[in-house]
């Protein structure tokens, strides 16, 4: 049965439209179809339909990640989960490991990180904004990871206070600016992800990467296409998201040792072709 | 220190090629540049550069679960990491839960969905052939996620051994046959994964999973466009891969209870209008 | 000097927004800025900028095709410039040529391909509907294109009335019924274009195909992507469209002569391995 | 029947590969699967099947456009159809116009501008490099429309010779250099295009035409998907060409009159908002 505090996604097939509501005692949703009362939830299992007294029907559903982060409370643009999942593969990122974030934003990809490093993993997060990080601490409460993930509200400029990161991440306005902070705070031969959203910003990452000790720098897009599910007429939705922004990828290396002398040919250490 | 049984990702910055290593006494890797001995690995720190007699360089670099994935050893196609990043969050994974898979085949989404269900977490991959329950193993065991996988050899026609399972996800030839199967193993309220790479296939599948309880269902691809990454020419890849699969979501209910006579209109149940 | 008949892009660079207008003695034009009198633009020339009263500017210019295109009066979907082009490139179509189209619809690539084929070509367009061809006929009056168009009004069922056209197009809901009709008013050697919208139809448009003696098919889609044009922060526009339709052209043959008794193997009449 | 001189695209099943023939007296053709002879195809219709003597099958069929330019004889990049087609459409192009082009390069855009504009259109194309114009001229004979074309071997400092020109299209390394030289070149109202493959250079250009009186600016890019068509297993092609190059699109105007003292309000001359 569902509990008082249970996480429900109430998928209503209609309209196709969803609600996400964390069951409270004496609570209520309005709904575009009918007023739901959570103390009338308690009473069903997870995967049953209800029926409406105006004979409407909504089902109740486990909420997947990617639900949970599409439903989130936001007051920012959030990483979605096309990109939350090419991010959280890319970055070193196990059970129990230390992930540094900044900027926290919504906290959508605070939590999609908070919920895969597990119980013993940590998720550093900041921004210098603390109405965002209140918010971000509520999104992470109601999806059960808050206490994986440490709040900072805090100047970039005044760097992390973490060193040894398994994995960093920042989506901040000018990335280029703070590759020093990045690289002070990860681990060497672990993984930085950046995300921007236009390609000016591309370029003066790369320089900034360039000049730290960053190699095997990658840079990406990914795009989602929905498509209509009626199995006689199967095609994509009319309109789809465009653009969220571009992934950088690059991992931190030490200051190289000097050649040794007498050693090769002088073209070694030139860019890989492509 | 680099310590034998690490796994390293050696990154040569000439080519942008690389090679993924478990580190083991005595061992030596040919690589097109030189040949490397693990021996010498272990006086290193992940993070270094390494110089090789002739002057060649490589990196000695913590390897991410995409760079993982995309070195697997294989004998059938893998499922890449746009997608299984995709996948991850719209299935309940969760630390701890149960996941039912099937097919195995080489084990890189396995080893994805065993990376991220933690230690307490367990996948139940089944696949008829056991060349590829062994591979997948052995994939596994590299990556240090066995013990959390249990390896079934048995055709799905003899259905799965789990009932009540967090997640299901099947990447089968005829998705729409064993759609029955996975119902059966899946907790009520839970979400279903398959994957199938034409589209005639979404639609037998879709068919089939109209005639069962499940709802919200969703059909998708991923596109993944990398660029080339000098500051001053950012462009995309010439080339990119232009399909791997399409991905369709589900949620399993339970049957539905008789609508309350009198209750609304007679339109209520139509399919949501896209 | 702009002249009465002109067709003239108006362009208002605040919002970006425009209009398309035939200039006619003592016409105006409502727009959300001013009222435009066509009285006043043959004061003008091509390329000036006009201030209103209230110091609004918009600009006075040559609409492209694809400009046209867009600003069509429609009753249907439309051909957009992205599929237009490339159909227009695959039909053989050159100076003098003769193209059987179904349906007319609005007339978007009715009048693209009577633009293409020249004053000495002609565009033989079908369509069941009477007031979609009356549309198209405005439309292409419009354009300029008229005279290069037959408009016929009757059902596909009665086939074509031409024989030996250079090129074929069809868009129609069951395009795989009527393949015999596009055979029929096809000259040998020539090429077919069918647009579909869903996955379902590219089947059986293909299994049509496979019964007529038609070759060289292909299937395609085309995506456009454009993007935001601020020089600092240039990225894709953040919605597109995610799908029109689906190309497939295939080139008629004639029935194929006997194979020679005695000659090669077996195997070379199958089809190509993909 | 196929007469001396035309052009014929050969195409064989098997594999799916094609070749394109001017026919021409005494002169054969080597392919993996035959040799053949010109004097035969003389004997054939177009849209005939013929049987090699080893069993082999061949198609005699009239090239599109698009696969001529698939075809063309090149030494630098060409304009793909999926690109050429929205050019095209984005110009001023129509029957009679004239259309200045730099640089030429195989002439494969050059040949598509040159087929649609007519008889009595015009192409003046420049390259610097002879050896292109030559090859660019080959190109246009063999296609039938060199006679519409005027191949300029000059360097673009020296500016286009033409003043009013209907359309201008430029794909040059550094477009921005030149944009003065468009202008120039350019009818007030009419529409000038512009290739880059590069991110960067879309950031120049835009800089280089803001300063200019170009409107109406836009900025795209198309993706072509090819699709397997086999009817029952219709999937995209497993890989895909992942870039060709940015297209970007203005309108030449007039130096803009000074605006009417005490019209209006202060912002109305802004850009506009995206």
């Amino acid at each position: 049965m569902i509990e008082y505090g249970d996480l429900v996604y109430i998928w209503n097939p209609k309209k196709g439209d969803s609600y996400m509501v964390k069951v409270t005692r004496g609570a209520s949703l309005g709904t575009h179809f009918a007023q739901i009362y959570h103390d009338e939830l308690v009473k069903h299992d997870f995967g049953e339909g209800v029926w409406t007294e105006k004979g409407d029907l909504y089902y109740l559903l486990h909420p997947s990640l990617g639900d949970y982060t599409r439903h989130i409370r936001r007051q920012t643009q959030i990483i979605f989960p096309k990109d939350a999942g090419y991010i959280i593969q890319h970055l070193n990122l196990f059970s129990g490991c230390t992930c540094v974030e900044c900027g926290t934003g919504s906290g959508s990809l605070c939590c999609t990180i908070a919920h895969f490093v597990g119980e013993n993993g940590k998720v550093c997060t900041y921004d210098r904004r603390p109405e965002f990080s209140e918010l971000a601490r509520k999104n992470a409460e109601r999806w059960g990871v808050s206490d994986r993930i440490e709040f900072n509200v805090r100047e970039l400029s005044e760097g992390f206070k973490e060193r040894d990161a398994d994995a960093v991440y920042i989506d901040i306005p000018k990335p280029w600016e703070h590759i020093d902070k990045a690289y002070e705070a990860l681990k060497a031969g672990c993984h930085l992800g950046v995300l921007v959203p236009t390609v000016n910003q591309i370029t003066l990452t790369l320089e900034a990467l360039e000049k730290f000790n960053f190699v095997d720098i990658r840079v990406c897009e990914i795009m989602l296409r929905d498509y209509k599910t009626d199995p006689r007429r199967i095609r994509p939705q009319d309109t789809m998201i465009g653009h969220t922004g571009y992934l950088i990828f690059a991992v931190k290396t030490l200051p190289l040792p000097k050649r040794p002398a007498g050693s090769g040919n002088d073209t070694e250490t030139e860019q890989p072709e492509e």
